[in-house]
C-alpha cells in the first residue's frame, strides 16, 4: 500500500506561500503581474489561459492577456515579445503554445528575458540551469521536484529513472534532479529493455506520454512512482488517466502520484511561484543573463 | 584483449578533413581565424595556448592571441569580448581559463556570442544543445562521440554510463549521448553504489578527475570504455595516467582508450573543427542565437 504524494495538498501549500509573499510584495507598491500571449484558436489553450489566470487572481498576482486573431504577424509578436521585456510593470510572461501555424514560435520564444522567463523554457534558461546558473525553472519539472521534497522524498543519492526526454518535461527534470545530487538515467522510446531500466529506480519518474505504458513489471518493490502524464480516461470513466497503471503499481510502490490530483496542481502552481520569482529577482537586481 | 581506441589517428584524420575545408574556403577568400584570449600567468594555460596555435597552424587556421598581464581590468576583457564578436574576420574566440584571480570569467563567456563560441561552453551553447537548436559542440564530450562514432561504435540504443558531471566534460557528454538515442545514466560523487552502476554501462565514460579510480570491479565484460582523465603519472614513469586502471581494465574491455593517445588528441582536433563549423555557420548566415 503506496503512500499518495498528494499534488493538490502540495499546491495549496505553495499557492498561500506566494500568495502571503504577493500580498507583502504589493504592501510595498510593487505589484506581481503575468502577461499571456495567446495567438490561437486552439480551444484547449483558451481553457489553459482561462485556468491559469483564475490561479493568478487566487494569490493576488495581477494577470493581462495579448490576444490575437489569425491576421497578427511574426513582427507583431516579436515587438510585443520587445515591449514586454522592457515593461517594468510585468514581472512576466509566456506565449501560450502552439501559435497559430503561420509563426514560428523558436525566434520569438528566444528572445524572451531570462529574467521575465516564467515557462522556464527558452534556450537560455535551459543553459542557465544546465551550467548551474540561477534560472526560473521549469514549471512541471520543478514541480515534480518540490511535490517529491515537500513530501520529504530526498533525491539525493537515489537513483532516479526519467521515462522521456522532452525539453519540457524529461531533459530539465534529469537537470533537476541531478542538481539534487540524484544519480540519474534517461530512457526513451529507442531504450532497449525499459522494464529492466525502471526496475532499478528509487525514484521512478514517467512521462513518456503514452497512456497507461508503465505497470507493475516496470517498477521495483518500495520505489517512488511519480506519473506525468495526462490523458483523457477511456470510455465513461469520464475522468483522467496517466502513464501508469495505477491500480497494478500502487501496491509495489511505497509512494505514488495519482491521476489527477498529482503533478497536474503542481505544475500550475510553480507558474505562480515563478512570476513571484521573477517580480523578486527584477527587485533585487540579480536577474539571469 | 581490447581494441584499442586510437585517438591519435582519429584526430588525425579529423585535422585532415579541416584541413582540406579550410584550404577550400582560402581558394573563396574566405579566412578561418581562431583569438584567444590569455589573461593569466599560469603555466600550463601558457602551454595550452601554444599548443593550440600550433594545432591551427597545422590546418591552415591563422591564429591571434591577446595576452594581458595583471594591469588588465575586467572592462578592457568585456570590450575586447565585444570586439571579437563583431569583427567579422575572427570566425570563433575564446578566452583560455584560469583567468587572473581578480577577474569574473562568468558574465566574459556569458557575453560570447554563440555563432563564435568555440569552446561550446557559454550558457546559451549549453542551452542550444539541450533544446536541440544548431550549437558550437563543447570540445572533449564531442571528441568522446566523434571517437566512438568513427570507430563504428553506435551509441544509439545502448546503456552509456558517465561518470562526472562537470560543465566541461559530464554534462555535455550525457547531453550528446543523448542525442545520439543512448540510454544515459549520469554518476557522480554521491552516487552510492558506483561500481553498481558502472557495471551495467554497454558505454562507460569515466570523467571523475580521480588517478585510476576505475578498475575492473567498474566494468562488464566486452563494454566500451573511455577514460577522459589526465593525471601526470606517479613517479619515475614520467608519462600521463587516466582515471581508469588501463591494465587491469582492458582484458575486460571490448574496446578502450589510452591515456595520452585516446580523449586528448580529440579535444584539440574538435576545435579546430569548431573553429571551421563557426567559419561556414557565419558565411551561411544560420548561425545559433
Ligand atoms: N501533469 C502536467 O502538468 C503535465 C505537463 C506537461 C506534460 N504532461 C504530460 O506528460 C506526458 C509527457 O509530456 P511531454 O511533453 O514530455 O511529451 P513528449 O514531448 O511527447 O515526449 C515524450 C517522451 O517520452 C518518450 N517515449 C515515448 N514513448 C515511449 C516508450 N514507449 N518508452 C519510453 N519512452 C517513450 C519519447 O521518446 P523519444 O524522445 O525517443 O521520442 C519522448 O522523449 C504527456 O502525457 C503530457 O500530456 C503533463
Ligand atoms: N582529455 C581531455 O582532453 C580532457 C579535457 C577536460 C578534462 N580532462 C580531464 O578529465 C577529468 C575530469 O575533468 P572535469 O573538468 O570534468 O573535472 P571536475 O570538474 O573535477 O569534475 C569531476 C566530476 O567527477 C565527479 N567525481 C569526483 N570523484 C568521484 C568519485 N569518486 N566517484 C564518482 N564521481 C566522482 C565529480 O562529482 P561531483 O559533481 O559530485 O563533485 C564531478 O562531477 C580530469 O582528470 C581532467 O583533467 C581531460
Amino acid at each position: 500500500m503506496a503512500t499518495i504524494l498528494d499534488g493538490r495538498a502540495v499546491a495549496k501549500e505553495i499557492r498561500a506561500e506566494v500568495a502571503r509573499e504577493v500580498a507583502a510584495l504589493g504592501e510595498q507598491g510593487v505589484p506581481v503581474r503575468l502577461d499571456v500571449v495567446l495567438a490561437s484558436h486552439d480551444a484547449a489553450s483558451a481553457t489553459y489561459v482561462a485556468m491559469k489566470r483564475r490561479d493568478c487572481e487566487e494569490v493576488g498576482i495581477v494577470s493581462e492577456v495579448h490576444r490575437f486573431d489569425e491576421s497578427v504577424t511574426q513582427e507583431r509578436l516579436s515587438d510585443l515579445v520587445d515591449e514586454l521585456n522592457a515593461d517594468g510593470r510585468v514581472s512576466g510572461f509566456f506565449l501560450q503554445l502552439p501559435l497559430f501555424g503561420h509563426l514560428d514560435p523558436v525566434p520569438l520564444t528566444s528572445a524572451i528575458d531570462p529574467a521575465k522567463d516564467v515557462d522556464g523554457l527558452t534556450p537560455l534558461s535551459a543553459g542557465n540551469l544546465a551550467v548551474g546558473l540561477p534560472a526560473l525553472l521549469p514549471c512541471t519539472p520543478h514541480g515534480v521536484v518540490q511535490l517529491l521534497k515537500r513530501s520529504s522524498i530526498e533525491p539525493e543519492g537515489a537513483h532516479a529513472v526519467v521515462v522521456g526526454r522532452s525539453n519540457l518535461v524529461g531533459r530539465p527534470l534529469a537537470q533537476l534532479l541531478l542538481r539534487e545530487n540524484a544519480t540519474v538515467t534517461v530512457c526513451h522510446s529507442r531504450t532497449r529493455d525499459l522494464a529492466q531500466m525502471t526496475r532499478q529506480a528509487d525514484i521512478l519518474v514517467v512521462a513518456a506520454g503514452r497512456r497507461e505504458m508503465v505497470g507493475a513489471e516496470h517498477v521495483r518493490e518500495g520505489a517512488v512512482v511519480v506519473d506525468v502524464g495526462i490523458h483523457r480516461a477511456e470510455e465513461a470513466e469520464g475522468g483522467l488517466t496517466g502513464d501508469v497503471r495505477f491500480r497494478e503499481v500502487e501496491p509495489k510502490a511505497s509512494y505514488i502520484t495519482p491521476v489527477p490530483g498529482g503533478v497536474g496542481p503542481m505544475t500550475r502552481a510553480m507558474l505562480l511561484h515563478n512570476t513571484l520569482q521573477a517580480a523578486k529577482m527584477q527587485r533585487a537586481g540579480d536577474r539571469p543573463r
